[in-house]
């Protein structure tokens, strides 16, 4: 067993979050040459923009920052793994994420964390707000909430909404169950997957594995209560406090099992746990009991839940967390800042499922390309080459789909990303370089 | 009479905005020396402050950039001089005052537009979206909603809420006032002032006039039907549809004066318009039947109601416009970016009357020290060293008031203002010169 890292990223984060205050900044992208400048930028000569867009709003994505800027929206009912700690406390996580949206993806991403907790305030919210952005990335909202509002806001708004805490892990998670099945050699229509927990990722990932061409009726989704199936007692109450949750098990009739995790584990092809933090959660036992070339997905944080070495004693052949200190990290951040980069390129309308699989099936055919193993499924963060194409293959999947406003070429689409995405490098590394990014202080030795 | 300037602002502001894509945007300001820093910045490290601020909200003005940041809020019912153009056509003047926000002042400002037309609805959205937030900079609301706007969010939120068309305007004013006084050796208790239009600035203006010492029975305010007194035949309507200028009638009693404009600029000492743009909105034989040493504040834009030439041929001593080529500019741009520096530096919870009044003694007296003469009653926007003085007498008023969370001295305060505006300087004209923003395309001939 590999020792813990004994690195305590809270309390240097808690000491270098108080030190910055804060992750992001506003700056010019215009020159100022001198204050007669702001004639240009602002009255008198602001009026003939203003005035054209009154006139048409679409030309607010011509001139205006609103084409790269999007909101990254939590009321804080349901941040990391810390539950309802409110919009305040959701903010640090808003704002790294928009830091992570910008570093990686070239995107302007600001927090917008809010008080709505009713689901129809904070659709109302979003709605108002439409304006200011060309796009919407929810974040850490309660389950089955998110379900909701994901669904309205996507039919209501004329931007994309995408919830990452859904659609994000759903389609990282897609993209290394595509590579992990090339390398067993098995079709993802022939295999039998348990879906352990049934919150925002695994909800949203059994929407693209339908639309992937899954056999539903080889999936078993397990809720705290076991598996979801038509039968189940709660079933009726399950129509209407969660639909999702309800239509799965009409779907799958449980893929044909009864029982708990333990059961539904038993004799499957995969299991993908997006559950609760392990270890334990799910047992060697359970493993040892899959079928020939098991595949494991354990997502939770910070602890999945069984250890990496420990399903692969158990015979797991390919094992997936969401940690960067073990092989295959299943990471939402290789798939976002490339979504979004694409759909602001050519200003998608929305973000399809079918956009979703685009980019899973661009990051694994990125890491076949660089020669997919058992230890390597999914590309590294590192890997920067890979937003770019994903942005691609997103916004060309928009441009397919009718989805898009702007109708450019895959050549056009990519070297846009990578412009975008080399110009914010570049800036940040000028400004860090020359001492304007303060490096880290040297009493916290990291 | 000077010939009016050539430059076609509209056309180039139009080609320019569409070139650069808008005109401020987001920058890392922390350092990502390789992406095992996302770890202090994003999971797992970023849970450690986003706990505490759970447990203590007011945390979020340490660990975030909530301290520095506020919202630039308009639903475009007002903008500029064109009316309802909605909060699309609003956007390129919001994103304008943020970039003008961020040079001037260090402030990171961001253009939040939206669609809540009923004040209710307005007012709603602000306190769902305060966390957000460390101040709210309201703009181009129509009035009278602009007026109960202002009123109840500086009750509700517990953030500085300032709308600028009214207390920037009239800050700005009141400032240019004090400094006409001392050239023509008046006293404010003593003079007559006619306020030709009551909308958001004449309305504000008021009320600091009020708070600094102006004898009320000797002010004469104008709106669109003539003087208002408190015998006019539409006085019990104005009591419900306009309750601030039901104040002012009442309070004023139209300074002992009926009629229109004319009557009340007769004996007048100072006129301060700031309705319709002219030029013959005021007339100049209106203007020559004025006190002796006149003053006449011409503040429409882009015409003021009189030409400055033709106010001083009909007798005026001193006349100030909106406009940067003419003198004495009334420019809202040398007061809001100190005093939201100023707030923001001790977090003041609100900006009261008292501070907006702090900040115009601070820019007379700025502009005193320099050498006051009929031709220089404010600062240029060019003075820049005007901003942090404005900051620090913003904020030691509200510390003097109770209202600032962080008590600090004027020396501290000072030094944090200088150094905020000086590091946005820095990192500005470091990414211009290295060409990371580039330069104004030769063909736009500017």
């Amino acid at each position: 067993m590999p020792e813990e890292k004994k690195i305590d990223w809270y309390s240097i984060s808690e000491k270098l979050h108080k030190y910055y205050g804060g992750k992001i900044e506003t700056i010019p992208k215009v020159p100022v040459r001198t204050l007669n400048d702001f004639a240009i930028w602002y009255t008198p000569g602001v009026a003939e923009p203003s005035m054209r867009i009154a006139k048409d709003p679409e030309l607010s994505f011509e001139y205006t920052s609103r084409w790269n800027t999007i909101a990254i929206v939590s009321d804080g009912t349901r941040v990391l793994g810390l539950g309802k700690i409110g919009p305040e406390g959701a903010y640090p996580v808003m704002e790294g994420k928009g830091l992570i949206f910008k570093y990686l993806g070239g995107v302007d991403a600001v927090p917008l964390v809010h008080r709505a907790r009713d689901p129809e305030k904070f659709l109302e919210l979003l709605e108002l707000v439409e304006p200011s952005y060309g796009g919407i990335n929810l974040e850490d909202i309660e389950s089955p909430k998110c379900f909701y509002i994901l669904e309205e806001a996507r039919k209501r708004l004329n931007i994309p909404v995408w919830h990452d805490d859904q659609q994000g892990t759903a389609a990282i998670t897609l993209a290394g169950l595509i590579n992990a099945l090339k390398i067993v050699n098995k079709d993802i229509k022939d295999v039998g997957i348990a879906l352990v927990g049934t919150g925002a990722a695994n909800v949203a990932l059994y929407r693209l594995l339908k639309a992937y061409g899954a056999d539903l009726k080889k999936i078993t989704a397990i809720d705290s209560k076991g598996v979801l199936h038509p039968d189940r007692p709660d079933i009726d109450k399950l129509m209407v406090s969660n639909k999702w949750k309800y239509q799965i098990a009409i779907e799958t009739e449980g893929g044909g099992k009864r029982g708990g995790v333990p059961e539904a584990m038993e004799g499957a092809d995969v299991v993908i746990a997006a559950s609760k933090p392990g270890p334990g959660t799910i047992k060697k036992e359970w493993v040892s009991k899959m079928a020939k070339d098991a595949i494991v997905f354990a997502e939770a944080n910070p602890v999945p839940e069984i250890w990496p070495w420990e399903a692969k004693e158990a015979g797991a052949r390919i094992v997936a967390t969401g940690r960067s200190d073990f092989p295959n990290q299943v990471n939402n951040s290789l798939v976002f800042p490339g979504v979004f980069r694409g759909v602001l390129n050519v200003r998608a309308k929305t973000i399809t499922d079918e956009m979703a699989i685009a980019a899973s099936l661009e990051i694994a055919r990125f890491a076949e390309e660089k020669g997919i193993h058992e230890d390597y499924i999914v590309p590294t963060m590192e890997e920067w080459e890979v937003y770019p194409r994903v942005a691609t293959a997103v916004a060309l999947k928009a441009i397919e789909q009718g989805l898009a406003r702007k109708v450019m070429t895959r050549d056009e689409v990519y070297q846009m990303s990578l412009e975008i995405i080399k110009s914010t490098m570049d800036k940040y590394k000028l400004l860090y370089k020359n001492g304007l990014i303060k490096d880290i202080p040297k009493e916290v030795n990291i």
